[in-house]
C-alpha cells in the first residue's frame, strides 16, 4: 500500500508531517516529494502520469495561496488525489481552500480542511482501506482510541475542577 | 460496486441528479436516501454504522448551511465519505463549505465544491476504482471523452469566429 | 438549577473558563464535559438524550472549525442549547460561527459570538431565570454592576486626560 | 405564556411569518410590533423595559444590515432576546448575522441564522418549556413530526428512483 | 468647537488616542466619554440627546464587534455622527465594520477605517471646518504638511537606495 | 447651501436618485456631476480642487468595483466628502465598500452603507446643519416623521394580524 | 501582433467577448481558443511552451472556480500571461480571483476584474504598446474618446435633471 | 530598459525589496519613488503623465488599505501599470486587493498576489521582455533556475526522510 505525499514548495514540510505520521502509523508507505505546478510544471504531470504504474494508489497534493499543485495532479491520473490546503495570511487560508476545493466538473479533488495533515493522512487511508481491509480494522482501533482519549480527558477534567 | 448517497433534505435532490448521473454512468450502484443528521439522528448513526455490512464502500453526504450530516456519518463508520456542499444564499454556500471541510483532527470527510454533484459522484468512483480496477479503466476513457469534448468545443469556436 | 457546559475538545478549555465563571457567579450548577461530536457521537448523543432526566434544563456546546457539537446536542433534545463558537485561524472564526448558526429549520441552537465564554453563561442565567425568578433579580443587579463599572471607567477617565 | 417579536421595518414581516407560525403551532401568546431601534429608540428602550411587568417572558428582535435591534433590546431587559438577522445583499446577511452576534461582554443575545423564523420561534418555545413542561411534551411531538416526515421523504425517493 | 469622542469601553482607548490628538492639533475641545451603547444605554440616550444644548457640534462613536455604538448615538441626535470601528479577530474587525456602516435609511452615520483614529479626527475637523472657516486653512496647511512629509520620504528614500 | 454629488458613472444614477431627493427634501442646491475618477482624472481633481470656491459645501462621491472617487475628491479639497459605495455582484458591494472606507491616514472620506443614497444625502443634510440651524430643526421634524412612520406602521400591523 | 486567448470551458465565451473586441478595435490579431488546465493539461502545456514560437506575444486564460488556467500557462511560457476571473456563485468569483491572482513566488499572472473581458484586452495592447509604439498611440486616443464619453453623459445628465 | 516602483508611503518598502532585486537581477533599471495617491495626488498625476518622456515603461504601484495608487497612476498614462497590493490587517490584504484588482471597464492594471513583490518585478520583466528579447533568455533561464532549486530540495528532503 503506497500514497504520494507531494508538496509545492519545502516550506510545506510541518503541514506534511503529521500527514506522514497518520501514514506510518497505519503502515501505508510514503513517497514524499517536492514538486511544483508552476515551477516544475512537467515533473508534476510526469509523476502523476506514472503514479498508478509506480505502485502509487492514492495522492495528496499539498500547497497554499494559489494552491494548483492537487487539481494539476487530477488532471493527470485517475487516482483519487486528496488537497491539502496550507493557511496563509490571506483570511487564514481561504485562498488556498478555495483554488483546491472548487475543481471544474470532471477532474474531483478530496479537500480536507486547512492545515489538516492529519485528516489527509487517514483520509488516504480510508480510500486505501477499500482495498485493504486490515486498514478499516486499524481505523477502527484507531477510533477506538480516540474514543478512549476523549473520554479520558473528560475524566481528568470532573477531578480539576 | 456500491455507493450511499444521503441527502439532509430531499430539496437538496437537484444536486444529487448529477451525482447519480455519474455514479450509474460508471456502473457503481447508489443507494440514495434521505436522512437528515439534525431531524432523524439516530438514523444517520444507524445507517453510517452499518453501511460496511450492508455492502456500502463509499458513502457521499449532501447537506446545505450549518452542514453537518457527512461529519456526522464520518463519525460512525470508517468507510470513505466524501462531502458534497449545496449552495445557499450566505455568500453562494460559505456557510455549507466551511461546515464540512474544517473538520476536526481524526474524523477527516473528502470535501468537492459547492453543488459539484457530479464531481462528488467522480471522486467516490475514483475510489472505488481502487478495489475495481476495471473503473480505472472506465475512468480513463471518461477522461479521453472530456478531452475529445474539449477538442470539439475548440474546433467548433475557430469556425464560429 | 443546572446546566451542562459541552466541550468538543479540552483544548477549549480557556474559553469554557468565563463561561464556567459566570453560571457560577449566578449560583448555576454546571456539569463541565469533554464529549466529541465526532469522536464520542454516542455519548454526545446519550448525553443530549439523557440530559433533561440528568436534572440539566439548559446546555452549552463549545466547538471551533466545523463545530457541529451544538447542533448533534441540540438534535437529540428539547432543551434549549446555546452554541459557543471557538476562534480559529480561519477567519478568526468564521467557520465555527457558520456551523453553529445556520442550523437547519426545525433544529436551532442558540449562537453567541465567537469565544464568547462569558455570554454564553450569562443567556444560560436568563433563559433559566423564566423558571428561576430569583436569577432574574440577580441579573438586574449584575447590569447595575455594569452600568458602575462604565461610569466609573468614565469618571477615571476624565481624571486622567 | 407570551413572547414578543419586534421587527426594526415592517419589510421584515415575511421573515416573521414563519416565526409566528412556529409560535402560534406551541400555543405560544405573541405580541409583534414594528419598533426600530434607530427611528424609534426611546420606544424600543420602554418597550423592553417594560416587556417583563407586561407579561412577556422572551424577545425576539428581528433585523437587517446593521441590525442593532435585539442588542438594544436585550441592553434594557434582563428577559432572554432571540435575535434573528435578515437576510441583505451584503454576502447574503453577513452584515446582518455579525451585527447581532458579536455582542459585547455583558449583554448576551441568542442569535439563529439568517432569515431563520422558524427556528426562532421554536427557541422561544424551548425557552418556554423550562418554566412550561407541556411544551417540552409538545416540541418531543414536534421533534417526531420531523423525523417521520423525513422518513416518508426518504421512502418516497425510493419509489420515485 | 467641540466635538464628543464616545467609547464603548475603556479598552477602545487605544484607538481614540489619534483621534483626540488630531481634534487636538487643530484645536478642537474634545469631550472623551465611556458610554457603553449596552450596558448604560440610557446615558448613551441621554447624552446624544442633549449633545447639541451642551455645545457639542459632531459626535465620534468609538466600538468594536456588535458595534452599535455611532448608531444608537444617531438615533437620539440631529447632529452628524462619526463611526469609528474597532479591529477584533473576526476578520480584522469586519464585523465592527460592518455593524456601524450598514445603518438603515433614515440615520446614517459617517464611517471611516477600521482602527482609523486620525482620520475619525480629521473628518471632525472638516465637518466643523463648515461653521468654523479658519478650520478649512488649517487643514490646507495640514494637507501641505502631509505632502512635505512624503516629498522629505521620498528624497530620503532617493539617498538611501 | 450647495452639496455637489458625483458619480463615476451615469449607470450609477439609480443610486443617486434617492440622495437628490433627501437633499431636495431639505431645501440643499444639489450639482450633479458624472465624472470619473480614472476616466477624466483631471476633471476630477478640477472639480474638487475648486469645489470650495464655486461655493460647494460638501461633497459626496459614488462609485463601484474599485471605487477610488471619493477618495480621489478628497485628496484635492479640504471640503467634508462623503463616500457612497454601489452594490456589485463581489460579495454584494464589499470591494466597493472597503475601496472607499479604508482610506490612508491623512484623507478620511465619510462612508456610508452600500447603495445607501438616501443616507449620503442625509448626512450631507447634517454636515450642513452645523452652519445652517435651520436644517438642523427640518433634520429634528423629518426624525418625528420617521417616528411617526414607524408608528403608523405598527398600528397598522396590529391591525392586520 | 499577435495575442492568444485561451478560455478553459466554451461557456466563458460571453466574458470573452468584450476581451476579442478590445484586441480588435486596437488591431491585435487574436487566437481564441478553448483549452482546459484540467481537462486538457498536456494541450495546455503544449500551448504555451509553443506559444513563442508561433508569434505569440501575450497570453490571456480565462477560467471560473478553481482557476488554475493562467496559473497552468504561465508555469510553460515567459510571455507575459493575464488572468481573466469568471464570475461565480461562490462570493461572485471571489473562488476565481483568488485561484488566480495568489501565485506562488516566481510565476507571476497579471490578473483583472473579476468578468473584466474588456480590461483584459486593454491590458493586452497596454503590454504590446512598449514594442509597437503605434498601439500607444491608439490607446490615447481610445482614452480620450472615454473622456469625451464620460464628458457626453455628464452633460446629458445636466440636461436631464 | 526601465521601469518605475512607486509606494503610498514608505513604510511600504518592506514589500518593495523583493521587486527591486528581481528588476535589478535582470538588469532592469528601476526608479523608485514615495508618492501618495491621497497626499500628494497632483505629484502622483504628473510622474504618470510624464513617464513616458522619461524613458519609464512600465510602472509598479504599491499600496495598502484603500489602495488606489495603481489606479490613479493608470488613469494618467497608457504605460502598463502593474499592482502590488499589501497586506493589512483587514483580511489578510482582501481591502488591498479588491481595491486594485477591480478596476473600471477602460482603466486596466495588473494586479499581482498581495505582498508578492518578486511577483511584480518579474512581471515587469516578462512585460518588458517582448520589446527586449534578452530578457526571455534571461526570464527561460530563472525558470530553470527554480526547476532546479525545486529539484534540490526535493533530492534533499529524500535524503532526510
Amino acid at each position: 500500500m503506497k500514497a504520494a505525499v507531494v508538496m509545492g514548495s519545502k516550506s510545506d514540510f510541518e503541514v506534511v508531517k503529521p500527514c506522514l505520521a497518520a501514514l506510518t502509523k497505519f503502515g501505508v508507505q510514503a513517497e514524499v516529494r517536492v514538486i511544483s505546478a508552476h515551477r516544475t510544471p512537467e515533473q508534476a504531470h510526469a509523476f502523476a502520469a506514472n503514479a498508478q504504474q509506480n505502485g502509487i494508489e492514492v495522492l495528496i497534493g499539498v500547497a497554499g495561496k494559489a494552491a494548483h499543485l492537487a487539481g494539476v495532479l487530477a488532471a493527470s491520473t485517475v487516482l483519487p488525489v486528496i488537497a491539502l490546503p496550507v493557511q496563509t495570511s490571506m483570511m487564514g487560508g481561504l485562498d488556498s481552500l478555495l483554488s483546491m476545493v472548487q475543481m471544474p466538473s470532471g477532474i474531483p479533488v478530496a479537500t480536507v480542511g486547512v492545515n489538516a495533515g492529519e485528516n489527509a493522512g487517514l483520509l488516504a487511508v480510508q480510500i486505501l482501506s477499500l482495498k485493504y481491509p486490515a486498514l478499516a480494522e486499524k481505523m477502527k482501533a484507531y477510533k477506538e482510541e480516540m474514543r478512549c482519549k476523549i473520554e479520558k480527558d473528560d475524566a481528568e477534567l470532573q477531578k480539576q475542577i
